[in-house]
């Protein structure tokens, strides 16, 4: 591995301080979009970047830009970040990761007095994971128009606080910003990030060159059946929804079961009525996530499903209703390949890979060229405390993004 | 059909005051044990014994007995009767039928002037439902002693009321009772009933002989996974514990499907956590309950479902655990034979029938000689507003119940 031209110790010291805003005591933070800690943990950041005087602005849903200028100031910037916020509780890399590699490099061009042609900015989207305020990746939506700025002002979490009310209580606590409008010109967008996922770490691979994003479609199926009595009720004369689902399931798991294990088929939630031990169940109702790389095959599995439920022969009533139908998202060619050549230059090993989950990269991908670099996590394992990623595959993503960078903002 | 010996028109009459008490104004009854309502229809048939000159008394469970004297008054008495209270909300014919039945032949037997050697008694029965303090059959089973006196007193409802309390504070409100004690000898017990299933319905046959009280078997099986991402986690590297219980589930039905639909197998219950559309589900817990009539068959599926469960293959561990195992209950031949011939006599068919819910009758089985006679219900509904037999059934059911009590009170 090629020695890192970034500041380890500084981007290990800001992981360290970034780690104490929501610390849980138990390896984790709670620090939702738009608390008292994610605003800390935005504050410190800022603080930082007057101090190295960088310009910081904000956007109309609160989506914060840091900028190191460039020599052609106007041009549209390159922009590089991820988010601040976690689940309730989460871990100290998903996101927070993404911000610290980019304004690592943000520091590191200003420590070697790099002179790009196009401003470099810092992204901290608001409120991606979705956890107080629905939906996910608010920011990057409303940013690239793929969500209402109405909408977005007008969630309102568990406690019933309107965003709109929350976001400017909160503004107030960051310090003076310039205002600029939303969806502003990028030049480009990349995105580090823990994968989230077992696949770098089994490959022994500390670096993902993502190739998009896959799509997702979710349902929600319904079935509804006939109370009965768990003792009289002879098999032939019940309608059991439960008896029925399952058979269901076990007919769409097969449709799933694909030898490449690519599909990502999840039943997360199910729930039986009216629950009673001594009771045949009258209504069943489970959620399908389902997950492709690629769109023609998501397609093709949302028509399979959607038929094996419309066609499923039952003494119950079955409705199946697509709730997200959010195609796949594919990344650019020239960010991959940028990534790859550095990634070959430095030496690291690192192999193509589909997110499975979403990113703010998701909506940037429609705006300009996109990219996102994954580093393993331990265990593959995110949205919990236990999330953990050696500071070594840290370092080595914050570098290359580093020399992506370098090599981008010099295009005229 | 014989003409009917009992009186018609009282037996409809009582049915009509009884669904007054606790009616819901859609067809059925809110009466749980213990409550105003179901307070209110017991002091109806009390006062109306008191005006016949029968003699009431009360037991420390709260079960009351109304007497018609026989000639050798020191004898065991015959005993019939049900319950009063209902499920929340319950139906106008379970429980309260077989008191209706059994009172009608109280008062038929003092309107023929009958002589009867021994005494014969209606005893209702205080919580069969167990809707509102646990367990169910709570009279019967204290009565029996296969419950002690302490526990059930003890009994809290969901408003944390001891049941010792509301006994004492309803007993107020039912007048003058002699106080007997538990367990008093019975020379018989017969339970009129309405079936609460389907098959005589089917039959087109309107008395059930049942021979029996199948036996009930439940088990908790909890299954632990491991929560995961549903977007980043390939199926090879899930613990999905929904997935194994659903195999789980289906190696276990597949002992069930018994060719004759004598064996009655329902998960009512299944519960999956976290229960987010987009986690892998790290815990799933489901209830089974198991019924058979034949003792052997039903511990034998038992042992093999307890098997299945600790031998599953799968990523997750997998625990089974008996929560109740209750034999099933063979009732008296003697009894059985009784009601058949008098059916015959009557010219009424009739079927054997095992019942699939249980009844007070389980437990005075372990006393004294004991039987039941059911009759059909609409479509099998029961422990619903639903619930409705017809007239004729009742009647031909409370006639046959007179006659076999006719023949077996005459018994030295």
């Amino acid at each position: 591995m090629a020695s890192s031209t970034i500041n380890r110790d500084r981007l290990l010291k800001r992981h360290a301080l970034m780690a104490t805003f929501g610390d849980t005591g138990r390896g984790g933070v709670i620090r939702p979009a738009l608390s008292a800690e994610e605003t800390q943990a935005r504050r410190a950041i800022l603080d930082i970047a007057r101090e190295r005087g960088f310009a910081c602005s904000v956007d109309p849903i609160g989506n914060l830009f840091i900028r190191r200028s460039g020599i052609k100031n106007h041009s549209a910037p390159l922009r590089i970040g991820s988010h601040l916020d976690s689940q309730i509780p989460g871990g100290n890399y998903d996101g927070v990761y993404g911000v610290l590699a980019a304004f690592e490099v943000l520091e590191t061009l200003a420590d070697q007095s790099v002179s790009s042609i196009r401003p470099v900015e810092v992204v901290i989207w608001n409120n991606e994971e979705g956890a107080r305020f629905a939906p996910t990746t608010m920011g990057s939506a409303v940013h690239a128009g793929a969500l209402s700025l109405a909408d977005a002002l007008n969630s309102r979490d568990g406690e019933d606080l309107r965003l709109e009310d929350e976001l400017a209580r909160r503004l107030n606590d960051l310090g003076s910003l310039t205002q600029i409008p939303l969806g502003t010109e990028s030049f480009g967008y990349i995105e580090a990030h823990i994968e989230q996922g077992p696949l770098l770490e089994s490959a022994d691979t500390p670096i993902g060159v993502v190739t998009g994003i896959q799509g997702i479609i979710q349902f929600n199926v319904t079935v509804i059946g006939e109370e009965a009595h768990a003792g009289t009720t002879p098999r032939s004369r019940r309608k059991d929804a439960l008896a029925a689902a399952l058979a269901l399931i076990d007919e769409i798991r097969t449709l799933t079961n694909d030898t490449e294990d690519e599909i990502r088929f999840t039943i997360g939630r199910l729930t039986v009525a009216p629950g009673a031990p001594n009771t045949v169940p009258s209504k069943v109702v489970f959620t399908i996530d389902l997950r492709h790389p690629d769109e023609e095959r998501l397609g093709s599995l949302h028509v399979r499903i959607s038929e094996s439920c419309k066609n499923f022969v039952s003494p119950c009533e079955i409705t199946a209703v697509t709730t997200l139908n959010s195609p796949p998202v594919k990344f650019d060619c020239n960010v991959m390949a940028a990534i790859e050549k550095h990634a070959d230059q430095s030496g690291i090993k690192h192999m193509k890979i589909a997110s499975g989950a979403t990113h703010d990269a998701k909506f940037m991908a429609g705006l300009c060229p996109t990219g996102m670099i994954f580093i393993p996590c331990r265990d593959g394992i995110s949205h919990n405390e236990r999330e953990w990623a050696e500071f070594e595959h840290m370092a080595c993503g914050a570098d290359l993004l580093m020399r992506v960078v370098k090599q981008l903002c010099m295009s005229d």
